[in-house]
């Protein structure tokens, strides 16, 4: 089976294990665990921020990030298949108490436009404040796309003068960073917090950061705690994410690569897939995959009528050939 | 002055004071006011439901009846500009647990293939769930527009069939239906609870109902006493609402007709006011209601560039042909 | 039938009624209700603090006065069958997001070993912080009775000194007030931010106020319109509050005179009784209150075992006269 | 230096590093992760339940446990130094929005009596309704006691009659087994759902369950994803675990005793020593922990004048025995 339901399903490398199983360790509650600490410090240092804290999920991450930038009773906007709209279980109604409004572009891009107009500035005790903008890059359910530097920039700039503040949902900022060669620090300044995954692309089998001042940091230490996610001797963890650092993050362009093998495959432009999902859509979303299934080929909806497909360290050249070949074989077949 | 920054400004008339004087009023959290009652019963019938149930605000009746169809980590999807998403002060997120995304409508109205397209059905633990859709009809912040009744039918029949629920936020369907002679209990059985408000158009000064099936009040009336709703001898309030469904409801139609004055005062096209609210986009939005201040004349922004009007049972057909004058001088001098 | 089950049960008088109807009015969500507006300023000065603010419930009064002095992740101590405890349907959790923790005293007095016991001063990141003590004069529940001011006082100079604040439920301080003769504002000052109800033995159909500093009302202003609290020409209410407070409040001294009868009466020591509440204790409390009911006295349970009496501006010498009869009738059978 | 500060903070050996390295994972978001899933089946098994769920922390276990009986607008009652009172940073009030009464009891117990007292059975609209009784066992701030198995007998045979629930917070429930040869699922059938600890005595890095009915189980899984507790190649923590089980259970007897040792030094009834855990009461705690430190052991305050030292994996016998003499010197030398 080769599997392309996610790029979470991946396993942790022998290497990876063997870091593991050597880390240096403390408890973290008591911010002893030198691994972690040296996990956050160099997460930090490449996104250009003050500091970083290690979590157990990045769903944890980015409801913690975007509660450190908005309040209850004020709101965020952002794009509407965004992952902290759709797939975090509504987690920021039900434990940061804010509400959101969204636009919707169907490459996932921030609609500046869109932004202008929704946004709600303070307004005494009427409306509901528009606290921060959240974007996401790259964007998962739009099909891994890759925000541009320059929009972001601009979001960064305007969001500075009208007094907004920016988070930036990062799980795959590692492909976009490889795909375009941006720095990752260029994408990392461009957001008040931000947060980053070590569990998707890069391989490791748990966790993310939260990025950001220090103040910040701080501050979502003790909401850390108070959510649950306060570990102890997480370093074995923190060192899967220390390797995957330096061993994981440029072989990315494989995966960029095989994704775009994919999607010929099934019939869409390889030029629209900018990293390492493909979104297909079909109103036969189900049986496509129990066909792909079948043909040794795990992927999954999305959606009612969406397909996902997502390459990963657990997926070789070879495999995603075979997988492309599968995958032509079915979309031949019921055309 | 002639104040149209709202219709919430209105003054008790003689009579409804005299009838609020003479109440017949009990403990309403026991359930002992007969004038609560009276008109929990009356209005519940007059929009084809089981049942009502009388609140301080509309805000408390949106919030609870919103709580009604969504449960924490659930989504409700409305309009961008709706009442709910933005003058309740993010009370959905901080009171109810639950998230919204939005779509963006001109006039406010369904856009349903929008809705169908945000639509997420229940997909296990991954990804948050649409419990219901919200509608406003009127919509205040598009301009008092009253959404099409058909369009309410498609999106009921839509709902019920991929399992959704529909929240309306009648705060002035009376002038929906007064507009259009659309019988109140049709615009009320396309959804599953609604609100309705007696101190806007029909100026009561105090109260909103919640409406919807027995069980559904009776759980909202729990939940109305634990978020400090449950009122006593609330009957000398309740007695206002009765007789401003007496006496208050046909009259909107001249508030209707004075909102049209107004807007081809400003340079309108009056045919796009359809009940008694006139929204007028202005980058000087500030500097003109200061000017129609100086003029004897309030108006208020609901936004950064938007000017709103508003007539109701205080403003007379002579105040309004005075307004209007009053504002087409601001406007010829400032053009 | 002579109603004791509570004070809530009060109707309003002609004369106050009167005052009602002719109650000068606005829109108080704008703040231009001079009737509101004249309430609070009284209430205020009455109680020694800066400013005062009209709400619909002493419910919603309690969860904003809390929540002035509480942070979510914070807790507030209090007795363990104070008000905020037990009758508030929980929404210091549910709204609020903070947590408790309670003492018990059978009169309902601040334990203030146990109250410094409990007190968890801030510990950093792994101890929730005290930060507000709650007391509650009279104490409903324990049976009308007054917290000691020289308690009070202490509580007060103690929590100065450690950095905590105090909340004062005085739904009942009137009572207080007139059975000791203390000065309202000697009590008034003991709270960094209190809660007192018309709606109780003050005789008004609806009503509380929220007592504290200019800023803490100014905020709980805000907080009043999110949880659905901001009501519009709510000055036909204020009248009624401000009607109780110039003829309604010296006359508690006849409710607690009452009380006595039927605390004799019920073969309680009257001396017990400081003010107009009676509880009795019996393991047949639902067969005393249908027994009683029979005999044309209507009382309540507020626990499996806990038969409660309330005297109030409804019952008159006579009546309570009638009632102790009735009850030293039902107590001698079933002895 | 002897760290006494808590029995998080030990290091995970050298088997249980090479056991983490040969984990065999999966996605434990998808249900996919063999290591867990044996985890959870024989800690479910060990205490008499049908499932179990592999949580970051005992904070979330214990967050989402007491979720599983309470609902927000319930409450449930627990001893006042608990360490969901105290310990989870309010955590059970923010985001479970639910409230807590306490009893206080010397050795941490059930004091059936208060329970009883408090316990408010369901009575309508008017007054919070009791859920669940939360238990700890051992418990941690009153000194590492152990609550009697009769005991929670008892508590669980009133609480099914009267129809409430029971939740038992067991991070250190192996102690109790250990200490008094009571089997582990005696224990866990006193209770509807319990969380028990990994990562305390057992030596674990990382880990937690949360165990109770398949159904319990299933729904708990779904708020873990929501609250940010769903992980991935958690199998990597769970081998530890398991691990764990096979050699760190029985060896808490050496811990049992090291404390008694400890306790004998300071002074203290070594008899008061249950298990694990030594709680000394000083005025003079800080300057009490500064010379334990100085002499090469470090010890922590959990209050103002409680000094807690706690012995674990990371502490031997000779350990203890220096520490004691260090100890023994302080206490001579103070007094």
């Amino acid at each position: 089976m080769i599997d392309l339901r996610s790029d979470t399903l991946t396993q942790p490398t022998e290497a990876m294990r063997t870091a593991m199983a050597r880390a240096d360790v403390g408890d973290d509650v008591y911010g002893e665990d030198p691994t972690v600490a040296a996990l956050e410090e160099r997460v930090a240092g490449l996104l250009g921020h003050e500091a970083a804290l290690f979590m157990p999920t990045g769903s944890m991450s980015n409801v913690l990030a975007v509660r450190a930038l908005v309040q209850p009773g004020q709101e965020v906007l952002c794009e509407s298949s965004a992952h902290i709209a759709r797939a975090e279980l509504g987690a920021h109604g039900a434990y940061n108490g804010i509400t959101m409004r969204t636009w919707t572009h169907r490459r996932g891009h921030v609609d500046l436009d869109a932004v202008r107009s929704l946004y709600a500035p303070d307004m005494g005790t009427y409306f509901v404040r528009t606290a921060a903008i959240s974007v996401e890059n790259t964007h998962n359910f739009a099909g891994g796309t890759v925000l541009p530097l320059a929009l972001l920039q601009e979001l960064r700039a305007w969001t500075r003068e009208v007094g907004a503040t920016v988070h930036l949902d990062g799980a795959r900022l590692w492909n976009a960073h490889v795909a375009t060669g941006t720095p990752l620090a260029d994408y990392g300044v461009t957001a008040d917090v931000l947060s980053v995954c070590l569990s998707k692309g890069l391989g490791a089998p748990v966790g993310s950061l939260l990025v950001g001042s220090a103040d910040t940091v701080a501050e979502a230490r003790v909401w850390r705690k108070r959510m649950g996610g306060g570990m102890r001797q997480v370093g074995v963890l923190a060192a899967a994410g220390l390797h995957a650092l330096d061993h994981h993050v440029e072989r990315l362009a494989d995966d960029h690569e095989h994704a775009r093998l994919l999607a010929e495959a099934c019939g869409l432009d390889p030029a629209g897939v900018e990293t390492n999902i493909v979104v297909l859509d079909r109103d036969d979303a189900a049986a496509f995959v129990a066909a792909a299934a079948e043909a040794g080929v795990r992927v999954a909806t999305v959606g009612p009528r969406t397909v996902r497909m997502v390459t990963h360290l657990g997926v070789t050249r070879s495999d995603a050939e075979r997988a492309a070949a599968a995958l032509a074989g079915i979309v031949a077949a019921v055309s």
